[in-house]
């Protein structure tokens, strides 16, 4: 999204041989657009990072990627897209999603399935948000990762993880108790980008974005601890604090709003990008509150309405 | 939507008399436009097949079909999109929704109203989806008459029928035992579209299909097939699968996905129109889960999010 | 809105002391623009209004109406429309809505921050709906509004009032006992546009309306009391026709669809505004009872349904 890609640009518009290394190039970018990076390098310490935490995640990472890109081949999309891995992203944060949520002997091939429905679903937001001129972002993951949730309570095949509780909201009562561990709450919050809650995960992921280029590590930086002090000044769970569920949406709203979709004109862009980290505290709230009923995680969604918000207001207000 | 209509072209543009005519055949094909079909012996047969099953849903299901006609005619939308039953279909479909899931006095009135308000929505959804070329299908019928539904709660004239029942998920318990009767399934899938679960109906529908076209026909089945199959493995409750209600989504978006609103460039149309069919299955399971606590039908709505899915994508990936 | 905005045109770019009273004009404005009026003599006589009813409310309302404007002036925003008081209703809905829901210490500066999202929101639609043609209305107040009541859930500072209670649908009883006083009824149906339930206050609002044009005014009347008929007729609850809660949505929407954004060619324009207002009462029972399980009031949103069907339909059907 970022660079120009000038690796390996294939010369058939067939699958070759010779087009195998390019469909790994483009993987390992996949990977590193989930956080608006087109670079093998940060690519590969991302992967690095889910693998730690994870043997089985990362090898469903890889191959979600493989599988979205291939798609894009298939289908005959736009070729600098594709390698760009811009038909990787999604489908990376949906095999993860799916094979953390979900359970039993059908699980791989669920989420697997889940990475193809990802790659087209992802095409044709691309095709629906074209008039607007605004990024597709990580919607088309966040609506088939709920629709493919829901999908439990009614077919046997699809078992739901015990970590998904649907609760009426008339009988919510919050609690904010205990102690933060603001180190936890730091590393965390870049972990969960992938849905980790593992410090060296957290460090390897930071240093992923720092290669890419210190701005957007900077935002990075900045977006976790506007969220972090936001999330605690407002009166958030603690528990969330910690696990860094406040922190995800926020690096990601000020890294796009701030840097990756900004422009020359955007006088204010630094300080949009740290209102849409604080707006994400909030969002992240309501849409929390809002899924409630259904069990549902509010994966990247606040991170989505934030950013679409800051950069459609900027197409009338050039300033923001 | 499929043929050129060159019948009946009215040579006033007020109603008249010698109008009177075109809007009765307008009002078939209406009526047969709901599977795609422009056709008014197709329209005659599927209004036969209602009338079996209930004479006063083949009363309604006429009265609907002009009513969006006249609106068409009154409020002055292109003649021939009127003519070839484009304003009809989402009348149809409202009110006989309205008439099967309400009850009481007032019954028929509401119905004619939502017939209505179906073909003025028809003409909202065309202006807005004119931007992204692709169809209205069945939309409009499908969020106007959930609305209608949800009306009961709050109005005492309309009554809702007493088998939809609002369920906390929280309490929501999986039950797939019983056997399943093919028979039955394979021909109320196509019935469902109407409505319909009564098995002569479903014969008719499918003869319907095939006079239109063998083409039309045969995805028809295999769209019905794939997803009974897929229904079975993935573990879909038996009595639903007996009913018909996984097939006649997948009916209809294999249909769309495959022949319809595909073009020479399309390669892979007949396995996109089968993954379509496929993933009918899924949604419909999931969007039977989100409307649970409000406990209304998933409608054509799988359908719709199947085929939008497919012919979005196919503006940015042309082979699907 | 409706009339050419020529009182005081600011000569610089920057904010400086000589646009201080274009400020304030637009902020006044921006007051009136709620019910689609761009004139200062309304805007006070309704601020005047608010002010009867709650003298916390009324500066609530202006110091919104302000931070709308500003965010217009700053963010580069078209002059012309800051000056007609366009980033200022939506902030002003915004400001007395969260006013009123929200309760504790920290209440008027989440109002006001409030009001400040709702001009970047706003801005947002502006550019969403361009393509569509169709005014943005108060959708941006609307979503924005139950966004942040749904917080309280989550965050300890944003308290809910109690008066906003979750309830399960499986749960709810319809009781419709009890008296008309069809005076309350009109004179609250046109302040709960602004959350009064004070018959002076509406009796002023009636009168900024009739000011701003007598044909306004009298769609507004018309407005109000086919909602009020038609909501007794249907079945409503009494409590809540006497509140005014079955009359304003219906008020907005006459006077949007029959007359504001109405043109020559739209020749049943008058039974357009009228059906309009009449369809605001079965969407307000099915909005309410959409909400319900959230325990969120249904604001302005059918008559954003409502305005938005016939608008979009008028594209495609001319002589609505």
């Amino acid at each position: 999204m970022l660079k120009d890609n000038s690796v390996y640009l294939p010369e058939e518009a067939y699958l070759s041989k010779r087009e195998f290394p390019s469909i790994i190039l483009a993987s390992l970018k996949g990977i590193s657009q989930v956080i608006f990076i087109e670079n093998v390098v940060s690519g590969v310490i991302i992967l690095i990072a889910i693998t730690i935490a994870s043997y089985q995640l990362g090898i469903i990472a890889f191959l979600s990627s493989m599988i979205g890109t291939l798609i894009g081949k298939i289908g005959g999309a736009n070729e600098k897209s594709v390698d760009s891995g811009l038909y990787g992203y999604n489908s990376v944060l949906t095999g993860i999603a799916l094979t953390l949520f979900l359970t039993g002997p059908s699980q791989w091939i669920i989420a697997l399935g889940g990475a193809v429905i990802a790659a087209i679903f992802a095409a044709m937001m691309v095709h629906f948000m074209k008039n607007s001129t605004l990024p597709i972002l990580t919607f088309p993951f966040i609506v088939l990762t709920w629709f493919m949730l829901l999908v439990s309570y009614r077919l046997k095949v699809f078992q739901l993880s015990n970590t998904l509780v649907p609760q009426s909201l008339s009988h919510w009562e919050l609690d904010i108790e205990g102690e933060v561990n603001w180190t936890e709450g730091i590393f965390n919050g870049i972990g969960q980008v992938f849905f980790l809650d593992h410090t060296l995960s957290g460090v390897l992921l930071f240093i992923a974005v720092f290669w890419a280029g210190w701005r957007l590590g900077l935002y990075a930086v900045v977006g976790n601890a506007v969220a972090l002090l936001a999330a605690y000044g407002l009166g958030g769970e603690h528990s969330l604090i910690i696990l860094g569920l406040y922190g995800y949406n926020a690096i990601l709203a000020c890294m796009a709003v701030a840097t990756v979709f900004s422009t020359e004109d955007n006088r204010f862009k630094s300080i949009s990008g740290i209102a849409a980290a604080c707006l994400t505290v909030p969002l992240t709230a309501s849409t929390s509150t809002w899924l409630l009923p259904y069990g549902l995680p509010a994966l990247t969604m606040p991170f989505v309405l934030s950013t679409w918000l800051f950069l459609g207001a900027r197409k009338v207000l050039p300033t923001l």
